[in-house]
């Protein structure tokens, strides 16, 4: 299908831009801060920081996008229902785990900077990023719960298929918002604290790609459950 | 119906809650800018911005909700199926004339603004909204041009069905997700600008009140459609 073709290249061309500004304009990756007194009693966060846009990215434009379209246009062909089921498990897994490691990443960054710890849970970002993982955390267990270990019955799983379904296609595009809200904070912070010289270079920019590439990832993905 | 309530209510509070913010927090309305040299050399034109956020709220998670339940669920009983159609069709256009009148407003109060204009279309959030108003303009001219004025065959505006369904659920989300990131651009504004004294007082967390207001209206709306 064109469009399952088109899906792929704006999930990978999200992964790229994002790969691009995180390592080519806000600084790189590092596990932990860079000191930048000598003595160690002052530290630069921001490339702990990266992890949390960098992993989320792959998170949900790319592993929940593709747990998404398991069961109608998997990148690996699967054999039967069961493969796709274990396919789409795997994906929300690994989306899962990443979501966690990137959320910490962000919290981590605040807590150990130095002299002075930033402060938590402060812009509507971090709100809405809470109340995503909520249903995110939800929508996991209950699926876990229903259809991994076989407590429900089958009329009581039926059921569940269309909830499961417009909850999951819900999460998918509340992740996409929660990530496009993020980058125009972290753009703000750029412009109102790094102060560019114009306001149309490419990391003023670039965020707004990333952006219209969530978008047109997400209205590609959800085509498919059109 | 206990969501289509549901939906009532989170529409009014998203609503409520960008009224307090817009009239409470950022300085109010005005459609001009208010002077703020004697010589008029300089002025605000704040309160002529706000009626961007206070017009768009009216636009997405007010009437064009209610519009795409208008087929499902609509607030005034509808007699039969031309009269839905009709109520469908004002609610849209109304709706798009205040998301235009809403844009309008966030330019005026950048090319009015004096000593210097202020510049257009830097931040990721301006890219979004152009994208998601493209959309909208595609979709109404051509649902105006399908439906509307009876060019089309009684088979091809059936064939058009599902398309103008889907991107019409689209463009709802998309406007509630532009919404998201420019209410988190002028959060991080008056954070970085107007310094508040704690992170935690009420103008800072309206912003997020609303973001989450936003999320559970869109949530609700389209459940009618799952
Ligand atoms: C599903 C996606 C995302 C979720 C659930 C999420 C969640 C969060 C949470 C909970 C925080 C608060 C950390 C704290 O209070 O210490 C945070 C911070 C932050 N996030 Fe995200 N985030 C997401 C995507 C992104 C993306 C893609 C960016 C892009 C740069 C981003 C930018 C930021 C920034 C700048 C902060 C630090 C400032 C603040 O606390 O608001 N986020 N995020
Ligand atoms: C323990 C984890 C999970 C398991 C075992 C699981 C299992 C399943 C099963 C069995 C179906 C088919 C349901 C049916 O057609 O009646 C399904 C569909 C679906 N799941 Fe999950 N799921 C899990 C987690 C998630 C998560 C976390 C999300 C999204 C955040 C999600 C999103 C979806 C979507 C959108 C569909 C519909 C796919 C389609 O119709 O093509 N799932 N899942
Ligand atoms: C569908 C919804 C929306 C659309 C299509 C939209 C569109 C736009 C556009 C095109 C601009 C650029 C104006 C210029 O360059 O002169 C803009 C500016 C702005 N908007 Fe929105 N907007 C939406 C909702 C909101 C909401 C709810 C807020 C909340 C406060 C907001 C906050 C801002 C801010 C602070 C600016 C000025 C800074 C900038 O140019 O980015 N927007 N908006
Ligand atoms: C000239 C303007 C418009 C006209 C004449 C119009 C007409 C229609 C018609 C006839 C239907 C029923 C289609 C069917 O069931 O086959 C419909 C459904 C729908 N329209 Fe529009 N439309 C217009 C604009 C829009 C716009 C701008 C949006 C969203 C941005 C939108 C969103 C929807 C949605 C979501 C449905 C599905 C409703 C449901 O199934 O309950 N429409 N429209
Ligand atoms: O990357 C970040 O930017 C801001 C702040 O450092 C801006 O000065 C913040 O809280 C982050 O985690």
């Amino acid at each position: 299908l064109a469009v399952t073709r088109l899906t792929r290249v704006l999930q990978l061309g999200a992964l790229t831009a994002m790969l691009v500004w995180v390592l080519g304009y806000l600084g790189g990756l590092s596990l932990s801060p860079r000191p930048t007194a000598p003595d160690g009693s002052a530290n630069d966060t921001s490339q702990l920081f990266n992890w949390h846009p960098l992993l989320i990215t792959v998170a949900f434009p790319v592993l929940m996008a593709e747990a998404v379209l398991a069961y109608k246009s998997p990148l690996v062909p699967m054999s039967d229902r069961p493969h796709a089921k274990l396919y789409h498990l795997v994906l929300h897994t690994l989306a899962l785990v990443c979501t966690v490691l990137g959320v910490v990443a962000a919290f981590k960054s605040h807590t150990l900077k130095k002299p002075t710890p930033m402060a938590d849970l402060y812009s509507s970002h971090s709100y809405l990023g809470l109340a995503t993982l909520s249903l995110l955390g939800f929508q996991y267990l209950l699926a876990a719960y229903s259809y991994l270990f076989p407590k429900l019955t089958l009329a009581r799983r039926r059921a569940l298929g269309p909830l499961h379904s417009y909850l999951g296609k819900a999460i998918l595009v509340a992740g996409l918002a929660t990530m496009a809200v993020g980058i125009q904070e972290k753009q703000t912070f750029v412009q109102a604290f790094a102060k560019p010289a114009s306001l149309y270079e490419p990391r003023m920019w670039l965020p707004g790609l990333i952006q219209l590439l969530l978008l047109a990832t997400g209205l590609a993905v959800l085509y498919h459950h059109a």
